[in-house]
């Protein structure tokens, strides 16, 4: 079973780590949003990109949720005595992978290139793709003003309350490889923010028209667990644009893209409102702790895309809807 | 009374660390070699102006004797786990530099701004001047054929035997200032490697004029003690150059450049060989262990410039020869 995973930071991380212990070798791929990519102190970070490899890895810091394991911050303590920007943490294990993605870019290879030779030298197995080799970043026109993300999220905090997002470079922006040598039997989109994480990757038209031409089901895990997010700012984002912080909101928002929709245990009652939406929903715990959890909700998403069935597929929407998991 | 100091890593660092400690603040310039100067993991690593920095900073290993104190190595310890190279040891704390110096590099920056602008930030009150804001490379021509510095030096740990050096580059290469705007009472050679450190800058004709036209005297320090170098390949280069590893041996290398010559207490019996070059010799402890070492001779090296005479300075040469110290 060939499966696709969209992700974003820490919460699509987990998944996909969980996806990874799961399948066999060679059966996943995750395509990481970079739209938060960003130059600093010279070098490139992606902090999804990296969330995701050190994740698969096995070398993320699970108890910080971001960064990697055993890191250290003499770099850091440097930079503050020196009275250089220090608004963004780089640990000093994780500049390895900053400082030797620059080396590269800097000598022309790609960000896709890169990224799987990171992922081969961080013995990662699966295959790790970047949104797009060309730049695109995600702006928030927010009452302090258009903010570049990583302003927003770190330096503000996320204060600043949004009012719409921008993907700037998507238009013009490509996926890193063909497409159509994707063959996958299921898409997941992993519990990330609808707007920061998933948005950017369908903002750019080669996924965009991808998921909308897919032969396989598609199936969205809900980042919004009992009225909010469990990271990050997502919940935040969805009080600030006037709609309910509900699993149904990010269903809706994705409409046509999912064929099914997966919500947390405590969200139960919610099940209704899902299928409401035409959706088959399947209700299990998708807060992830340890990797058993992560391994759990992975085996339940796979379970439950492998009964899914694409919902336009002539006669088969109704007919296949599966029953709900729990 | 204002002192320029030309030097190379480590051991010219300390008599920088000891003049910059006896003379008033603001009455220091330091001139850095910059020909082993190398990118590496795209970082732009300047070896013997960071040396210099350091310890005039107070900041350096002086157990290992190169790089920063109370230093961590989780980066090299990550890259060499990635099976990057791995053979040049960049610290933690020493990364700082590095990063934010090819930042500013990568914004138009020259050297000697950046060089300018770091030592303010680690709060030098000496004035630190690369060589150049050109690139200068050394490159010795070897029996293992042309390399570049840290290839020979640190990579193959200065084994293969040299016959010449190159600086490639200096032809072109401009001081980073005007150099009359350098008005010393004294120009001090550290105990650097002749033909590694010191050469480089000579190989500028901006330098060489200024040292040719000087209005001062200008002393050196032998870096050659008892038959070898306390640290580097000098030693080795001048038995590889078929000269004797001896004090006389560098002094006269710097020729009509010098007005007067310091050597070690060990070698006392080479005085009259500095003598015979009608060149007055200063002898004292040169080799530097402690701040007080370092203090010492400092104040022994300005005490020596004080009373020497620019060589060739009408009917002054043979008057003035100052007394030997000790």
């Amino acid at each position: 079973m060939n499966v696709v995973a969209l992700s974003g930071g820490v919460g699509g991380a987990k998944l996909a780590r969980g996806l990874a212990r799961v399948l066999p070798a060679g059966q996943l791929t995750v395509v990481c949003n970079t739209g938060d990519d960003f130059e600093h102190l010279g070098l490139h970070v992606s902090p999804d990109l990296d969330s995701v490899l050190y994740a698969l890895a096995g070398v993320s810091d699970t108890q910080r949720g971001w960064g990697r394991a055993e890191e250290t911050w003499s770099f850091m303590e440097t930079i503050r005595q020196l009275g250089l920007p220090d608004w963004f943490n780089l640990g000093d294990r994780d500049l390895a992978t900053h400082v030797w993605r620059r080396a590269q870019l800097q000598q022309g290879a790609t960000l896709s290139q890169i990224t799987a030779q990171l992922a081969q030298r961080f013995g990662v197995q699966q295959r790790l793709l970047p949104m797009s080799d060309a730049a695109v970043r995600t702006r928030l026109d927010t009452d302090a003003g258009v903010l570049d993300f990583q302003d927003y999220f770190v330096r503000q905090r996320a204060v600043p309350r949004v009012r719409a997002l921008q993907f700037a470079g998507a238009e013009a922006a490509n996926a890193p490889l063909p497409l159509s040598s994707l063959q996958p039997d299921l898409i997941v989109i992993c519990p990330s923010n609808p707007y920061l994480s998933i948005d950017p990757i369908l903002a750019i038209a080669d996924w965009r028209q991808w998921l909308q031409q897919r032969r396989c089901a598609v199936v969205a895990v809900s980042p919004i667990v009992a009225g909010d997010a469990i990271k990050g700012c997502a919940a935040k984002m969805i009080r600030e644009f006037g709609l309910a912080c509900e699993p149904a909101t990010v269903a809706r928002h994705y409409g046509e893209l999912i064929d099914g929709f997966v919500i947390d245990s405590q969200d139960a009652a919610h099940r209704g409102a899902i299928a409401a939406l035409g959706l088959p929903c399947g209700v299990t715990q998708t807060v992830m702790k340890s990797d058993a959890d992560r391994d759990a909700l992975a085996t339940a998403v796979l379970e439950f895309g492998r009964r899914l069935r694409r919902r336009d597929e002539p006669g088969q929407a109704a007919a296949t809807a599966p029953p709900h998991l729990v």
